[in-house]
């Protein structure tokens, strides 16, 4: 079994002591976020996350969810659906949402940490409750009056959960595809048909009812994705009045075998002729959908950081406690019939690129969070504007790099466990293959590389780039005479501005050939990755050496940071040589002659 | 469901064209191993993979092995004792196995394309026959002639089927803690108790007796790995005359259940004063079994490559029929509703990476195979020690960076398929799983690293290296002036020239300091692994424009290796950078710090 600790003390490192996060709630005016507040936010998360989701992260994996197919009802393992009862009874549901809705009003940021103890304790379960965020989100910006104050109150308290029904069978990155009809009703309803795949949480058994938000096509929509439109679909009916009646004509018509996240029930979704309303404007679904999208990517990224976590911990427990070989430089335990595996060079490489991708992402994912509550809610329009700009451009590389090293790093702890690590009761192997869905799903890697490279920084004119590398500059200037930071503040700035030519050099050929995009995209996601976690590092040494942490605390973030900058840093070096040999390497074989 | 279809003519191109393995054969004396009877060997291998092996790989992932607990019997999942029956009559058992005792003596080199068949069609069901090579191994080697007579017929025609029982729970790769006692008994023969596990094949219902080769410690044993001694211990009695008795005191305690292979049999076995033979010397035991090891390190590194060629081909037929976006450099297919995801750059990145990787590991693979023939067989005793120090060097090498590539090339099989990889019934989430064991048994990258660096290098002088390195110059020099090889040469001296001087500073730093072969052991050995990857590219493409191949086969080749050079080898910087920099970074951190 694998177990989890929430690491507080890091967390509130990552958000006190680096990014300054409750000075900042109190300049963007949320008053209720007072560090103590926070803090028994923590508190109470860890409790909760530790005793009551992660004994439970097993059981999901073991039993799964499971199909009535008769009625088309869906069971989720044992104690998720008390777990559930016990998370909104907590008030975990509302946390950061609008207090007119019945929510915490805290800000985003304030609840990050709590989506990184759900995640690490039980992926599956968090899947749960996750997509209602999206849904009151679509709901809060885009729908009528009468959509809030009827759906966002239960879904806000937890009563209700939501989905997000994009995907179809022959359409997932290609939206444009889509085929779910939508037929205008009388009433100013609309009759649903359509086969959705790929639903998390599209059918289970912890609310009374499920509030779909769907795309699909009007009878006059134009082709493509510019004929998408967007529209709510209750599981169960409910009236303008909020009056729920007879069940919807939508159900769940099988349920996915993955590879992993088992407890997360993972839905073909039929609608029949379902009730729906349209939400916002005709054909501008997609544009709304979007708008979940980027808080879902951000969510995903921090799932491949709990799972990176939760796999660290208990890697480190067993180099700790197994005991095999002698060091080679001379038995450290000759009292021990053998030394623990954690005196071996090779098992500190695996545990060190865990601890310094681990620490170094959480700043990195937290300080995301952090730009939704600015971009929200600050003052200043210019910091508003810049905030989302960064945003836009942090999002796909948080989502990208936090799920590739959660597949990473939960490779690496299996590799320290060994044969065992392969073995179903150390828990291990259930981490690797639930990180595995990270990379895919809420656009796969390659999706969110194009995004970047394509979108944010080509079609923006890199806006969020010119943020990020103003902030590294601004770092470098101001921790030149740090004796803990300054030795690496020379590799930072080669790398930073590297990073400004490898952008004009893709720029320059995309002109001429627009597979240069896609054949960069890549890899330049990946650089950016790494030069951001760079920074990242270096923030982090500063706040540290700044901060009253004791020595042993300020010794390890610098010892992580050296390991970060000697051994995972120069991985750019990979990166630039494949972002400058282009596209011709990967273009000029013909389709029909990968076989060859 | 993923499908398989042997690559016969890229075999036959390793074999044949690169290798020259035919030629070779008939300098060893393998007068039977004829172009004919080897082709023979390829084609009706490949019938029995694709149409009797390959598919039940799903069946046995769904079904596996289940354990009566009240008699200890094991059942295999349906099919596989049927088609064990079948390989068995096919004559595949003894394929390479000396005549003297069955076998038809063929060269390993002639086996080794249907070992990479049979473990890209089903993994699980492989690794039932494939202990036995081992088991046969021992005894041909080390067993008394009576031990000889008795044991290999049957293991070699298939009958019965080995195992290798060494690890026990508190001991894998250190097994000089190993517990399992080996009392003598007045008949010569000796009582073994104790509980091995992780037991490939342990127990089964597939033959009516099963052949365990067993480390234990006899009364008198020094402590530590010099006082471990090799037994057989049959799981039906069998006396010295071959006559069968009954069932002795070995018996499956459990079924590990594991992520991956679930069809193979992985068992806790409890020896309780079973009646054993003593292989070989006392205390030698060790020695004996690493002379099984070194061949089954070799047969995993080809299960690392069968499992990313079966990955390959579904990700590419899927990357052909998928049909999402259009090509950001214009619709390819505009009378199609989108394009294949082919069409991308980044799909074609994940594609030719695992194309290069494969058909460059293939020939690496293979070579090793051959090696051990001519180590073997060669009339030169120069040749046969040469042979052998690169089989050494070539050995750790082909394990780890074979099945290192098996997790590599079956991520970015799965990534190909979006969300749907994620999903059971398209099969490449099983071959994700399935790989994940090889570079965990038979001892892991990090074991296979010191095992390289350590020993092969630093202990033996790098005698193997120098052999490399000799073959890389000769190709160098001869194919100066072959236009599709020229421009990759200098490249590949210079990572030659690289490789040598990192060895050299290894040296010169591990002589004050023991810790930092372990420092470098990992990144040195992917550094060798790409270096010998790059010499194998440029011998293929030299082997395919000598060919009589048409010109798709060799612009293919051609294509691939630029790739390669140009995407993958690139590789080295960062590992060199890596062991540039040393043991400091990673074993300065205390190791009650990591938490910290």
């Amino acid at each position: 079994m694998s177990t989890y600790q929430a690491p507080l003390a890091d967390m509130r490192f990552a958000l006190f002591d680096v990014l300054g996060a409750d000075r900042r709630f109190e300049q963007l005016g949320f008053t209720e976020a007072t560090r103590d507040v926070l803090d028994a936010v923590l508190e109470e998360g860890a409790r909760f996350t530790e005793t009551v989701l992660a004994p439970l992260n097993a059981i999901g994996d073991r039993d799964g969810c499971t199909l009535d197919r008769a009625t088309g009802a869906v069971t989720t393992p044992p104690g998720f659906r008390e777990a559930y009862a016990q998370y909104v009874e907590g008030g975990w549901s509302g946390l950061t949402s609008p207090p007119e809705f019945g929510g915490q009003g805290l800000p985003h940021a304030a609840g990050i940490a709590l989506k990184e103890m759900i995640d690490a304790a039980n992926l599956a379960w968090g899947n749960f409750p996750l997509l209602s965020h999206g849904a009151t989100e679509a709901l809060l910006h885009h729908g009528e009056d009468w959509q809030r104050d009827v759906f966002l109150k239960p879904l806000i308290d937890g009563r209700w959960t939501g989905t997000m029904c994009l995907t179809e069978p022959h359409c997932g990155t290609d939206l444009g595809l889509l085929r779910t009809r939508a037929e205008p009703g009388e009433d100013g309803s609309y009759s649903i048909t359509g086969t959705k795949i790929f639903i998390t949480a599209g059918e289970h058994d912890m609310t009374e009812n499920i509030i779909h938000l769907v795309l699909a096509r009007l009878p006059d929509a134009p082709a493509g994705s510019k004929g998408i439109s967007l529209f709510v679909v209750p599981k169960v009916r409910v009236g303008r009045d909020g009056s729920t009646g007879e069940r919807n004509g939508v159900r769940c018509g099988s349920l996915e075998h993955k590879m992993g996240i088992h407890g997360s029930a993972t839905c073909v979704m039929n609608f029949d002729g379902a009730q729906g309303w349209l939400v916002g404007q005709p054909h501008r679904g997609l544009a709304a959908m979007f708008t979940m999208m980027n808080t879902a990517r951000l969510a995903v990224g921090l799932q491949g950081l709990g799972l990176s976590d939760r796999a660290y911990q208990n890697a480190l427990r067993y180099s700790r406690e197994r005991l095999q070989m002698r060091s080679l430089s001379g038995a450290k335990y000759p009292d021990k019939p053998a030394d623990p595996i954690i005196v071996h060079p090779d098992v500190r490489r695996m545990l060190l690129t865990c601890k310094a991708l681990i620490e170094g992402s959480r700043v990195m994912g937290y300080h995301a969070a952090l730009l939704v509550d600015i971009a929200h809610a600050s003052p200043d329009a210019g910091e508003r504007a810049q905030a989302d700009a960064l945003l836009g451009f942090m999002t796909p590389i948080a989502k990208a790099c936090l799920t590739e090293w959660g597949v990473e790093c939960t490779y690496h702890a299996l590799q320290c466990y060994g044969g065992h690590g392969y073995i179903a009761e150390h828990g291990v192997e259930q981490l690797a293959r639930d990180a595995r869905i990270t990379t895919l799903y809420e656009g796969t890697t390659g999706i969110q590389a194009l995004d970047l490279l394509g979108r944010k920084v080509m079609q923006q004119q890199g806006e969020g780039l010119k943020v990020m590398l103003g902030l590294i500059e601004q770092l470098c200037s101001e921790q030149a005479t740090n004796d803990a930071v300054a030795p690496y503040i020379p590799m930072l700035r080669e790398k930073a501005s590297q990073w400004q030519q490898l952008t004009r050099e893709i720029g320059r050929r995309a002109a001429a050939n627009a597979d240069e995009i896609g054949a960069a995209a890549y890899d330049y996601l990946m650089y950016s990755g790494y030069v951001t976690l760079g920074y990242w590092w270096l923030r982090s040494v500063a706040a540290s050496e700044a901060s009253t942490h004791n020595d042993a605390f300020k010794v390890a973030k610098r010892e992580t940071a050296r390991f970060y900058f000697e051994r995972v840093l120069p991985r750019t070096l990979v990166h630039a040589s494949a972002i400058e040999s282009g596209a011709a390497p990967l273009m000029t074989l013909e389709a029909d002659a990968f076989d060859n």
